[in-house]
């Protein structure tokens, strides 16, 4: 006979934590440094704060394979109000990112998993400090009961903010493995970095190394917008649900122009009309039949206008080609911004940029992938991955030959970027995203031939010339003895030799 | 201000439906069979009974870019008494696969799952007829209400089960896209019918056209059983969880014997000797030191055996061997077992075969990666699974030259197969899993490389012996007339090439 168990989502979770990052305690110490940073860095951007993090990780125990360390992460964000604090952090699937909208944090629950792995992990509690700057500052220490999904409060306390001071602060220990997780956890902040120069960065490492990613523009990116849901990236269920939430004696015109993006009152008559559904039948009356000749009809309509990627906040080109040119000086940079684009309702971009020579690191020839996805950088799973994907079917077409390795990048910013995983480390391939990653690759990748071909021919002309500089003169020479004649002068020749082939006369060809 | 929110596991999962394999209608539909074809085939081959499953796909109707399917499933497996029948199907974490055991079903989501993305997209209510082969059956309609994760019936009935009828039936409506999901299924079918002999599998595709894959054994494998938790594969959390639910008068010496795999009466005197905690110490004396230091002690004391692997159910080298036989009819097969391993506290076992020519698909030089777990052919997501990275890094050591496209199946059984994500299709790279593929494989790839070499120096030989044959003749009949002497017979003498370059006498040399 089988036994069948209900479990919490924090029991789910706890026991398929591998699912969510945390496999082996070098990945999970990455995985809960980068959950942690990510939500520091949401709080903060999504409310055009210029952020201050400071990141410090202490190894305080030791254990057979492993080690226990402490982790503080301090930001400067918006701060968690109070009545929130502990379900935000201690429940699991409580969250403010329950929205649509543009953010790192994707699923809601990498805080309160980071948290939890700590707290399986080591047994003790957690300490999270936080004011939204107002007239108090709040400190909990608590612990995460699984099996009723809730948190458990150790101690409160409140202290008057006397310097207004705002943000949040979480300390808490975990298990982890920094030897092996290190290169993974230097290479997320300075790749963060390098598309982040708004953002102020100071990570303190066990080894008592400092890692400092100082500010380098003072102006926050446009911080992303929430949305309504557009027509083509709803289904049934949500549907049923706007009804549902809405007055029955509301007409479907009304609720189509309140409920949708990108639905106005004349779009919404053009479209009931295409449904054949009267402008004022009211929700009420819409029986099963008529719900489902809306949805059909709201999915395959195609007089809605593309969803606004207004909302969304890229990185930008310069950005990107700053952030790339400061961490890793190439010889050469090109960046792609394609036009925004949507899949199934969801509005996104890709941005790219093409980096050759420098310390891109690698082998000749070599090209190193570097994938973002709202502006975190992914640095596990790769193979899985569009871009991946994508990147090797070019390599096929365009067989790149290059004496020094390249480097590409590329982000997609989006309301709902479709991770593979709730551990986000690979994109799925939605045709829509890999048609315009393939496009931007393409343009990346043939501007990139261009630009060697020009180098090829110009070093193949100084190559000649050299040939010329040295032969010219003996010829010149040896017709003059022949002829009896003065000697010629050979420099307009090659002058014009120089022009011929665009070599800058000050190119030595020796 | 920010939004805080709460979701329901239904609404979570309904959200974020891309992590469960629900990513487009191909894909999804391809989940959706599969997810419940495992459930069928676990209501089975845990009870040890031989599987008949059928499995019929009709096209109803047509939306703009996709269709709508009935999918219907009859098992004859062990059935789901009355009681759960509504919570099991309609009810997001809760299952019958929440105990420590090796079966198809992981994470006890995917059936549910199935479902829920029906009514998202159909927004019609389920069918289920189900008995456990008592004097009832029953059947429900139901809906899944997402917000409270709780089955809404529609009806509800109750026939006398003259026949003594045992299985489930489900019948429901999805999205879906078989013309580009089809490869997918067939294949799915085709590599589960390659492993499991003792299966009869009929599947009715939506172009009329039957699959059918008989059975060809009449014998169940020995069914997995469940087992209690290692000390090696614990965490602090489930420890605290144990201690609570005994009686705080137990000793914990009581306690280990009681609550662990693989820990007798002397094995927990000897762990409590080194763990310094004296065997009568009450549960309810236990304090938070005591129980970290106990904890500390569990995970790292190396006296404990092994996990037990007879709890695992492999698929055996006889039925791999016939089963890759029977399917792709190679030239040559290899197969090899592992012995039984653990990680992190979690038996596991790796199988593997090695099979070269016949159907085998591919061009030559090419090696073919298929990979199963627990019974499942894992179709997606190759690049991130272990035994595509272990592959790649020996391919670059042995350089196998081959004239016809090889193949390499890896089956991993485990208690625990570390999944990358919900959808169950990569396997993360725990490095003992990782150590014993690497070493099957290269079993396999020396093996099948003498066996290359046999065959060629054999080809060398024939070659070789041709000549002598052609020019041997001729040299002895030159010789003949030279010295005017009797012709040589020169049969002795080809023979003793044959034998020492080991051609058999039936070889032709043309």
């Amino acid at each position: 006979m089988e036994e069948y168990k209900e479990l919490s989502p924090s029991e789910f979770f706890y026991r398929n934590k591998e699912i969510a990052g945390f496999s082996n305690p070098a990945r999970s110490l990455y995985t809960a440094i980068r959950e942690l940073f990510e939500n520091s860095m949401d709080a903060c951007e999504l409310n055009e704060i210029l952020p201050e993090i400071v990141i410090s990780l202490r190894k305080v125990g030791e254990r057979q394979k492993t080690e226990i360390y402490r982790l503080y992460i301090q930001d400067n964000g918006s701060g968690i109000p109070k009545k929130h604090i502990l379900n935000a952090l201690g429940k699991m699937l409580f969250s403010s990112k329950y929205v649509i909208r543009q953010s790192r944090g994707t699923f809601g629950l990498g805080g309160t998993m980071s948290l939890l792995y700590g707290q399986i992990t080591t047994g003790k509690p957690v300490k999270v400090v936080s004011s939204t700057g107002n007239s108090q500052i709040h400190q909990y220490v608590f612990k995460i009961d699984v099996r009723s999904n809730q948190p458990k409060i150790y101690s409160e306390k409140s202290y008057r903010n006397y310097r207004k001071w705002r943000g949040t602060i979480i300390e808490f220990y975990l298990e982890g493995n920094y030897p092996k997780a290190m290169r993974y956890i230097i290479n997320y902040f300075k790749l963060t970095a390098a598309i982040t120069p708004h953002a102020d960065i100071l990570f303190l490492d066990p080894y008592g190394t400092m890692y400092y990613f100082p500010r380098t523009i003072n102006k926050t990116p446009q911080p992303p917008k929430k949305i309504k849901p557009h027509p083509h990236g709803i289904d049934l269920e949500l549907l049923k649900t706007l009804i549902e939430r809405s007055p029955s004696h509301m007409t479907v015109k009304e609720f189509l122009v309140k409920s949708f993006h990108r639905v106005g009152s004349s779009t919404a008559v053009k479209f009931l009309k295409y449904a054949k559904i009267r402008p004022d039948t009211k929700l009420g009356d819409l029986d099963d039949t008529l719900i489902d000749r809306l949805y059909t009809a709201l999915t395959s309509y195609d007089g809605f206008i593309a969803p606004n990627s207004d909302i969304l906040s890229p990185i930008g080109e310069d950005v990107l080609r700053e952030g790339i040119t400061k961490e890793f000086r190439p010889e050469y940079i090109d960046t792609v911004t394609r036009p925004p684009s949507s899949y199934r309702g969801h509005p996104f971009i890709v941005e790219a940029a093409l980096a050759y020579g420098g310390e891109i690191p690698g082998q000749a020839g070599d090209i190193t992938l570097f994938r973002y996805a709202n502006k975190i950088p992914l640095l596990y799973d790769e193979g899985s991955d569009v871009s991946y994907i994508v990147l090797e079917r070019l390599k096929q077409s365009y067989r790149i030959s290059s004496d020094k390795p390249l480097a590409i990048f590329i982000h997609i910013a989006s309301t709902k970027v479709p991770f593979k995983s709730v551990g986000k480390e690979a994109i799925a391939d939605a045709p829509e995203i890999e048609r315009e990653i393939e496009l931007a690759m393409r343009t990346l990748l043939r501007n990139f031939i261009k630009y060697r071909r020009r180098v090829v021919r110009k070093r193949e002309a100084v190559r000649r010339l050299k040939i010329y500089e040295k032969y010219l003169g003996l010829i010149a020479r040896f017709a003059k003895q022949l002829a009896g004649r003065e000697e010629v002068d050979i420099t307009p020749l090659l002058r014009k030799i120089r022009s011929r082939y665009k070599v800058e006369e000050s190119v030595e060809t020796d």
